[in-house]
Parts: C-alpha cells; structure tokens; sequence
C-alpha cells in the first residue's frame, strides 16, 4: 500500500510544469523524500521499480517480493496520473518521457538511453550507500530525494527525467501516441542501469 | 500563541510573489518549517486548521482543542495580512486562492477542489507518518516544510495553493471580492482532505 | 574571529545577483548556515549585530560582550564588501539596502521600516526557539539559515533585504550616495525588531 | 575507488545548463552531498584536488596519500565528462571554466583569481569545521554541498564556479581551445585558496 502512495505521490510531482525545471526537480525529489520519512519503514521506501530490481541485483531485497512491489508501483503511477487528469492543467504530454522530437533538447534515441541508464546507476548506489549498516538511515530520506532532485535537473531537458519505469509509463498511458511507443526505452535502460549500480555498490560497499 | 504566531508567518510567506512561485513555494516551506522547529514544541506545530481538524480524524489530537486551535489561527493569519497591508506590495490579490478567472491557468471549481483534497490528505499522512511514535521526530520540521513546498509547487498554478483554511481566509478578508466569495472552498476541500488522510493515516500506519 | 568570518560571508553572499533573487536568498541562507556548522561552537553563531542584540534582551548572550561582538561583525562585514570590490560584478549597488528609489518595488520607509522590524523580530524568535535547552541544537544552523532564505525571498523585493545592520552598513560604504544616507533605517529596524523579537521569546518559550 | 566516482559525478552536475545557474548550484550540491552521504565513509568524501592539499596543509590529511587521490580525481572527471559527450547536449563549452571572454560577465583574470582563492578557501574552512572531532558530522555531507551551493551562486557568472582543479581540467580537455589554455588558473588559485583555508582553519579550530 504504501508503496501504491509512494509512486503515485512520485508520479503527481511531475506534472509540476509551471514552475519551471527547478520546480519539478524539487516538486518530485520533496515529495519522494517526505514520503520515505512518513511510510518508508512500511515498505522500504522504494516507490520504483529499477530500485526495486537494483536492490534485488545489490543483495538488499528478496527476489520474490519484487513482482508485487512492481505491479503495486505500476498501479500507484497510473492511478495518480489518473487523478492528475481530472484536475487537468498537466502541462505538455503529462510530463511523459522520450527522445526525438519528445525530448526538450531533441537528444536522440542513444543519449537518452546513456543518460537514464548512468543515473539510474548512480541513484541506486547513493541508495544502497546511505541505507548501509551503519549508515546514516535517519538522514537517507534525505539524500535520497535529493538524488532525485538532481537527477532531474540534469535529465528533464534531455528524457524529461525518468529513472523510474511506472512513472514512465503512468505518464505514457495518459498521453498515448509517440510517448506510448518510447515507453520500452524507459523500463530497459532504469532497470539495465540500477542492476549496474546495485551489483558495482554490493562490491564498492563491501556488503 | 505559538499557534498564531505559526499560522501568521504561514500566512505572511505568500506574498513573496517577485521571487515566482518557486520562490513562494521555499518562502512558505520553510516559514513553517522553522517556526515548527522553533515553537512546535509549545503548541505541537500545527498552524492549520485542516491539520488539526485530520489529526483529530487520525487519533492524534484531542477533539476538544480543536475550536480554539483554530480560532488562534484563523487569528493569526488575520493579523499576518493585516500587518502585510501596512508593508504594499503584496503581490496580485493578497495571493488570495481562487478557481476560474482567479486561478492562473483558469482551473474549475471541481478541478480545483479535487487537487485541494488530494494535496491536503497527502500532507496530513505525511504529518502523521513522521510524527509516529518511533518516527522521524527530529526532522519531522523538515519534511513538514517540503511537503508544503512540494505542495505549492504544483498547486500554486492551479488554485494558488491552500490547504490552509486560515491562510485562505486571511487572504480573503484583504482581497475581498470574488476572493472571498470563493473562500468556502478553501475551507471544506482542505478539511475533506485532512479528514481523508487522517482515516487513512490511521490506518495504514496502524495506529 | 569566527564572528569576523561570518559576517564577512554573510556579506559576501549579497551579491549572487546575476542568479535572482532566489539565488541571493539561497546564497545568504546557505552561507550563515555552512559557517554556523563550521565555526558556529566559537562564537556561538551570530554575525549580526541585530541578533546580538536581541539575544541580550533574550537573557541568551552577556551584555558587556555585545561591544566587541558587533566591532568584529561590522568588520567582517566591510572586509567582505571590500574584497568584491576588487572582483567587481557586484550587481547594482553592492547589493545595498534602501527604501523609495532603491527599492525594487519603491517601498516607502514607513513599509521598509515594519518589514525590517517584524523580519527580525521573527529571525530572532527563531533563534531562541532552536536553540533552547534541549531543542533541535544540531539542526539550528539549519533552521537558522533556512529562516534567513525565506526572509530575503519576502525582503528583497522591498528593502534588499537586511534584518543585518552589519551587512547594511558594509554595502552602503562601498556604494556610498543615497544608500549610506538611508543605511541608518538598516540599524534602526532591525535592532527594535531584534529586542522585540528576544523580549517576546523570552516570555514565550518560558526562559 | 569512490574518490573516482565523486569527482566524476561532481563534473556530471556541471553541464545542467538548460536549468539555469540555480539550476548548476543545486545540481552539483546536491551530488556531492549524496555521494558524500553515500560513499564518503570509503575514502573520506574528498572528490577534489585542491580539497586534498588542503586539508594536508590542515594537518587532517596524510601527504603521501594526496597523490593518488588527485590521480583518481582527475581520473573521474574526465571519464564523466567523457560520458556526457556521449550523452550530448552539454551546454556552452562543457561546462569550461575560464576569465574574460569565456567568463559570463567578462570578469578579468585577477577577478577571477581572487575569487576562485576566497571561495575555495571557505570552502576548505567549512569543511574542516563540520569535520572537526565532536563536530556535527552526521551533517557534514550537508554542510558540504550546500557550500558548494553557495559557492557556485556567487561564482557562476564570474567565473563559471570551478574551486575544483579535476572537474576544470575535465572540461577543458573536452572544450578545448581557450579554456584549456586558461585551465592553468583553476589549478593554481583554488590550491592557493584551500592552503590558506586549511592554515587558517588548523588555527582557527585550534587542532
């Protein structure tokens, strides 16, 4: 359950367009972080399935609990999105992710796929780096959200920033046609980049 | 007293307007996060009357607090727009809430009541979520303030973000006019919503 | 020394002007916090002749030390303002405060002077507030300096932004004329706000 | 190894151009911070040359390990700046450091010289104060970026914000030109700047 609010709180940040690059970037890593103080000991935090995988890939989560996390991510994402459209006023293409002429700066199919898989590794690592054993868990929240938030600033003028497949495809249900058809991209290159990151933080982290 | 006090800095940081929304959105974020840092200790922190109103839903405040509670920061909000009047320029219309010609992208009433509703239930269970017993107290401010901020950021676009009963009064007293026609807006979606997040909150974190 | 220091930073943060007025507003407030965390254990953190003060009326700081405490801030202060002008680029007027024609919104002095009161008076309830026995002690530069980045997001369209006599004073000397002739409001208001805020936190937090 | 991702993911910040100055500021505070909080407890989360020789020159760091660390760090940010010409779209000049007509508001060398010196020098201070034994370090990563924030909202128009000797030759190298004719300063200034600070800071702090 909280990992549906989770990802649907995740996702309603995004349609934030009005206040800019930096109003989405803090808009969704604020709301992230909140979310992991208020419910993250429920469900571990991870509203995202690529973290959820890159945990698995890093030794920190079961592999059998991913499936139901995912699919409860999914349905976060797409039911937030859902009540995003009542309210309408999302701003372009319900902030959905893409390349080509969906990108802000046109950056091509091979940019976008680099760009999400490198932040999605570094995401990954920064999460398995502050949730270590005796790490500094009160403050995770924290760090994590800030992640996002420059994640974000670096990402939305190229992919509108995903790093996280059910917000991608939240966003891509909604708004259907060419974005429907990237949707593939930001599933593969979140999750190849957060298995990078989980099994590189397993080593560099001594877990 | 801290509730006023909390309650009219709340309602003195939405003026900022010359700074944009980001900088309305950081202004009121952290407003409440440091008098919640500050003061929180004497009244519990809670400058709102949506808050205090989901909290006694939640469980978490005693019912019969809360008229006076609210009195203080309808008060409070009060005399911030009063001493603001003094001070100009604040901004178009008080920064008063409004739906149709009131709202900057000319949101409706439904659209506008859905998102007030959405926004203050997702605020009042991340409240409830950081000050659970065993939670996150000692940064509880912190993520108080950035949910605000979150908050705003999506919804100042829409209906000049509320959530805060007294704030929107506040506004609407000194704005008059359509402002204040539309004030009961402001205060039954921000309540519904708090009452939702409160239940909810309540369960979910098995309180 | 750390009080030379801090002020000095203080002041050096004043003319971030070329990022907006949210940039300034971060700028100073993550400055006074980063040197609160670094140096705030020497001096006890304040590098504002306006807080001294009003911790003196709090009962929070010797009166026989506020002297030598504010020579070292207004120092600290010039020396800033002194080392910008040989990096120039200072943006308009060395970041100077002032009413009528330098204000960004041509606020009249009687406006200027209530918000420089009631800012400070606020910045100093603050103070008291996170840093009372057994209070929030290691987030206090936090909050401290968040406090300061929501009072120039408000400020700086009216007066520049002050509720620092010290910092005032150093950029009225380098840009001379009109603003060293209105610096005297910028001791003024906040110094009455400073007491008024110390008296009032003093009552209210039960020192 | 964590020394090579720090500075690779400082110089990654850089080119978040499309989101403005505010944009850079938060971008590279931000990554510093979480790497820090992530993997600074690997190799002590200095990600920067001129950090290195400053806190030798501060006595917190052994002299004959500085070698290797400046090695990786240079390292690093190459290999992101590598990454990011992959990935395309990096704003003007990847980021370059430099003075006169490379530098936003034409600053001339010895502008940008003395304010590379001070900034880093701050910088250093900052760092040796919140890393000082009973210092606040559970907010040390915080501290940190947020500096380097500050650092780059006052530096950014003057001279591109580089206090880093590895994230400037990174971008040179891909720049070219100009701004690797011109990298020498941002070796030579920030060194000077962190010795000082570190000097200073061992004073100061009393170690």
């Amino acid at each position: 359950m909280a990992s549906v609010l989770g990802a649907a709180f995740y996702s309603f940040g995004a349609p934030a367009g009005a206040a800019g690059i930096l109003g989405v970037a803090l808009s969704i890593g604020c709301t992230v972080m909140v979310m992991a103080f208020a419910v993250g000991h429920i469900s571990g935090g991870h509203f995202n399935p690529a973290v959820t995988l890159g945990l698995v890939a890093g030794g920190r989560f079961e592999a059998s609990k991913a499936v139901p996390y995912i699919i409860a991510q999914v349905i976060g994402a797409c039911a937030a999105c859902g009540i995003f459209s009542l309210v309408g006023h999302t701003g372009a293409n319900f902030a959905a992710n893409g390349y080509g002429e969906l990108s802000m700066l046109k950056a091509s199919l091979s940019q976008v796929f680099i760009l999400e898989t490198v932040l999605t590794a570094f995401f990954v690592l920064v999460i398995m780096g502050v949730t270590r054993p005796n790490g500094p868990s009160l403050l995770a929240p924290l760090a994590i959200g800030l992640t996002l938030t420059a994640i974000h600033l670096m990402a939305i003028p190229i992919s509108n920033a995903s790093v996280n497949p059910a917000r991608s495809l939240g966003s891509a249900v909604y708004a259907g046609g060419e974005a429907l058809s990237q949707v593939w991209l930001f599933w593969v290159a979140p999750i190849l980049g957060a298995i990078i990151g989980g099994v590189f933080g397993r080593w560099l982290l001594e877990d």
